[in-house]
This record gives C-alpha cells, sequence and structure tokens, in this order.
C-alpha cells in the first residue's frame, strides 16, 4: 500500500509542484521578504488520544508542531489559522474547547503570532485538527533541505529520544506529567514539545545552515529527507547522539532505538560550514556527523564498524 | 447549545482578533499589493457524503469554497494549500484519492492556482479536508463585509435556491447529475459549485462594490452577516430574488424558501452606489433591494408588505 510519502511524491511529480518538498513552501512576499507557509494535520486516535492529554496542552502542541516547520526554514512565525471539526460530544463539554484555544493562544503569544481566520465545523465522530501558521524571512534565506554539501557537519539542537520514550509510557498507562520525575517529563516532552523558533532564525539569519529540517519523523527519517532532498549521504557518529537525560532504565541500544528511530522530538537537524557551535553562540547544539558524497547513503558508524541507518529508525548492531 | 458563529464571536472577543470576520483575512504582502486568506474544513457526512459525490467532483468542490472565498474579497487567487485526513477504506480505494486530486487540479489550473503544501494523514473514520487559500488584492482595495452604507443597492450574482433544492434531491435518493433533466443540473449545482472569481476581481477593480460576501450559508444569513458587519439594515424586493430556473413542480414560498433559506449557492451579494449594470459591463446582475438605516433590521416586501427576514431563511407570508 502506498505510504503519505509515495503518494505526496507522487503527486508532486504528476503535477509539476515546484513548492512542495520542505518544511514550508517559500512564496516571495516583498522586495525584502519571503513568506514561509505550512499546514499539518493532526487527528484524533491517530496524532493524539483525549484521554492522554490536557485540552490545554493539545491546543498548544497544535501550534508547536507548525511553529517547528517555521523554524526549520530559519522563519520568524507572524499569522496563524486553525481549522478544528468537533465531534458533538466535545462541542458540549464547553470547557475542552475553551480551555484548546487558550493552550494555542499562550504559545502563540508568546511567539507574537496572530490568528487570522480558520474554520470551526462539526464531525460525527473524531476531533480534527488543521494547524496553519506563516512566517517570514529575509528575502532568499529560509533555509531548504537541498541545501546539504559533501564535508558539511550536521548538527541536531537539544536532545533527542524525549518524545517517544514519553509516548511508550503513555501507551502503558502512565499519565503523569510532573517534572519532578523523569517519567513525567517524557511525558511533557511527547504532550507539549518546545518549537526551536530561536535557535531556527538564529542559524538563518547568521547563515550558519546551509540545510535544515525538523525533527518530526524522527532523526533517521528526517535525515534521509535531508539527504535525498540534497542528493548527499551522510555519516553519523552514534555516540555523539544527543541522548534525552531523562532516559533512564534501559540498555544504550534502546535509547538509541528512541533517539534515532522515534518521532516529535522537534528538534532541528542541520549542516553547516562550521564545525562547532560555543555555547554563546547557540546553546546545546552537538555536532553528531558530516555529509557525504554518496547519494543517499545514511551511514552510522560506532567502535570503528560502519552500519546503514535506514530510514525507519534504529536497528542494533 | 453555542454554535460555531457564537464561538467564533467569542473567542474574536476574548483574544481581540482583528482579522477574523470576513471571507478572508487580509494581509499587508508590498507596497502595491495585499494578500486575502482564507481556510475551509469539509467533514464527511456533515459536509458532504461520499455515496452522493464522485471523488473528482469533491476535489472541484473543496477548492471551489474557498475561491468563493477569495472571490467574495475581490481578490485574485494564487497560492493553495490541502490538507486531507484520510480512512483507510479510501485510502486503499486507490482511484479515490487520485480522483479527488484530479478534480482538485483541474479547477486550480483554471484558476492559475499553485498548490504550494498541505498535510496528507490517516484518520479512523471519516474523511476530513482542509483548504486553504490565499490571492492578492491591489492595497486596501479588498472589499469587506463592512463597506456598507444606508442608500447601496443590493445586487446577487447568478441565481438563487439551485443548490439547495440540489440537496433536497440527493436526500430524496436521486443521483442523477445529467444537464439534461432540470433536476441533473440541479444537483450538478450542489455538488460541483461555481466560485464568482471573475464577477469578484472585476467589482473590486471597478471599485464598484462596496461590501461583499458570497452566499455560502443561504443569502438571509448572508445577508444578516453583512449588515451585522456594515451596522445597517437591508430591504429586499421579493420579486426580484432571481430564483433558480430549474427549481420546478413547487409553489413559489418553496422555491424563495430554496433561494432565501438554502445554503451553498456560492454567489455573490454586495452593495454598491450604482443602481444598475449593463450585461457588458457584469453579466447576470440582479438588484434585489436597498441597504437601509435600520442596523441589523433585515425586511423583504411583497405586494407591498413588509416582513422581517430572520438569519436562518425565509418564512412565508
Amino acid at each position: 500500500m502506498r505510504t503519505e510519502f509515495d503518494f505526496i511524491r507522487s503527486i508532486k511529480k504528476k503535477y509539476d509542484l515546484k513548492h512542495v518538498g520542505d518544511d514550508c513552501a517559500v512564496l516571495p512576499k516583498d522586495a525584502k521578504t519571503d513568506l514561509v507557509v505550512t499546514a499539518d494535520m493532526l487527528v484524533e486516535d491517530v496524532d493524539f488520544r483525549l484521554e492522554w492529554t490536557a485540552a490545554e496542552s493539545l491546543g498548544a502542541k497544535s501550534l508547536a508542531v507548525s511553529l517547528s516547520d517555521i523554524a526549520a526554514m530559519g522563519g520568524t512565525p507572524r499569522w496563524a489559522m486553525l481549522s478544528i471539526a468537533v465531534p458533538p460530544a466535545l462541542w458540549k463539554r464547553k470547557t475542552f474547547i475553551d480551555d484548546f484555544y487558550e493552550g494555542w493562544f499562550k504559545l502563540a503569544r508568546q511567539y507574537r503570532v496572530d490568528l487570522i481566520g480558520g474554520d470551526v465545523s462539526r464531525t460525527s465522530d473524531k476531533l480534527v485538527i488543521d494547524s496553519i501558521v506563516t512566517g517570514e524571512t529575509a528575502k532568499g534565506r529560509a533555509v531548504l533541505r537541498s541545501g546539504a554539501e559533501p564535508g558539511d557537519s550536521i548538527f541536531v539542537t537539544g536532545s533527542l529520544g524525549g518524545a517517544a520514550a514519553g509516548l511508550e509510557l503513555l501507551k502503558s498507562g502512565r499519565r503523569t506529567t510532573s517534572p519532578a520525575a523523569k517519567k513525567g517529563r517524557l511525558i511533557e516532552r511527547q504532550l507539549r514539545p518546545t518549537p526551536r523558533v530561536e535557535a531556527g532564525k538564529y542559524l538563518s539569519v547568521r547563515r550558519w545552515a546551509k540545510a535544515m529540517i525538523d525533527i518530526s519523523d524522527g532523526f533517521a527519517a528526517d535525515l534521509h529527507h535531508l539527504c535525498d532532498a540534497s542528493g548527499v549521504g551522510a555519516l553519523i557518529e552514534i555516540d555523539r547522539i544527543p541522548i534525552d537525560e531523562n532516559l533512564d532504565g534501559m540498555t544504550a541500544d534502546q535509547k538509541l532505538k528512541f533517539a534515532l528511530g522515534g518521532g516529535e522530538d522537534f528538534e532541528l537537524l542541520f549542516t553547516s560550514d562550521r564545525k562547532v557551535f560555543s555555547q554563546a553562540e547557540l546553546p546545546q547544539i552537538t555536532r553528531v556527523g558530516e555529509i557525504t558524497e554518496s547519494a543517499r547513503v545514511v551511514e552510522v558508524v560506532r567502535d570503528g564498524r560502519r552500519k546503514f541507518l535506514p530510514p525507519f529508525g534504529y536497528r542494533h548492531f
């Protein structure tokens, strides 16, 4: 059966779509500015479960996933639209929708994003949310997936694996989001991701990033997307992967499975001519490998041994 | 229970949303141009039924409803995004999704609209579509709902009632969309609306329209929206309402019920200083009444007798 990726690729080819293929589409605005635009659909029981999340967190996450796409282009988020289709039971639970919007607006205020439109509809069954955000970059300065070149260093922001581990905890029945416990922090990481808007903007403004993507499908999958778009390969030093410090009570391989294969960390993955960033320049940046000439060949190296890293995640050595 | 309109009004007030309240949000683009942006969500079994529509027609309608919003601002449509959440059964019926996109693209080509992004997701149950279109107008020339003044003439494009009558036919089990039969033409009107993009653009460029809205909720409801936004009232001459010529085998009152109360005709309702348009200037324009000073009082006059026209439609004399 076709995957969504196959389908989008086929549509892109069939209709010769030039603006599709990055985290955002880039459109000309004026002489100094480009627009970057993204849409993300979140579907109940596919992308979230109502029994796992507070309405406010869901509202915030709906915006956060799109802000992360803007960040991945190096954009400054400006305007948003929010379309929701609400089942009758939720519509009657008056506070749910109000709390959902409250969560959305709290995050929107933090990034100075204006809600300019959208749609409110009903559905017979599952809640569906479509989040649309438009941002701005300086002219020609949007960071694409296609700019990576052999020899570039590969960096990631923050840490990896936490969101996927949090998802596993939710699946196993755990619900606490208390920051006092590691497990609570992992669940919070899944339910309330932080988009790396400042880092993305900085990387664009300083011209430090040549290619960039946000880690939503998982490090391995998104690195493949970046390499495919750039026509390059990558070699990752596995011991450098910044694993979420809250991952606990598991083997090194289990941790790597979450860090390389798990999605929704919403960190930024980018390539650069630079080899290092100081804490003062950009906090919490880790160099994890190097871009190679071998088109679409993504490898990991551990203890001197090389292994292919498939796009769907990490399998142990 | 709160309606969607109540809810949007409450959100608009609570969060002081300045861009919400027209068919599109208006944003500054450059020194000469504004952007007009709209999002419309279509939900299976609320906005459409799969057993009533061909996939291609549904694709075309998904775009048409948003093009109609652009038309209502006097805009030229330019870029679109399309987010869909697809249930497994439809995903497996390979041709459904392909045909849906084919219908979408056929209409998009007609209006030179580029698909620049969107999202493809899965849902457990019902198909959900979010259509986002961005258009352009000359600077400050977007036609709002709020520009109507007492003494303005009120006009509509085309004819009214056909889409709602087509919906009734579909509900009663009829399926033919053959243009050879009146009933087929009514069903086609419901399933494949024509957005009035050229008329809308012309009305903006020539500065003929002072206030405008598209008739999606129904003539009465949308006239109320326009009057509310402008702080004016309206007096409609009932005998002038251009009723769809395919409405057949029913009383005059039944026809008026469809024409005034039925939705989804996607004609344009606008006010103007002018009293008449020639066929050469703008084809198929009908003057149906006049804007009055009585804020939010919408009346119809028939055989010299006046009656309030409630926002939910038409009740016979």
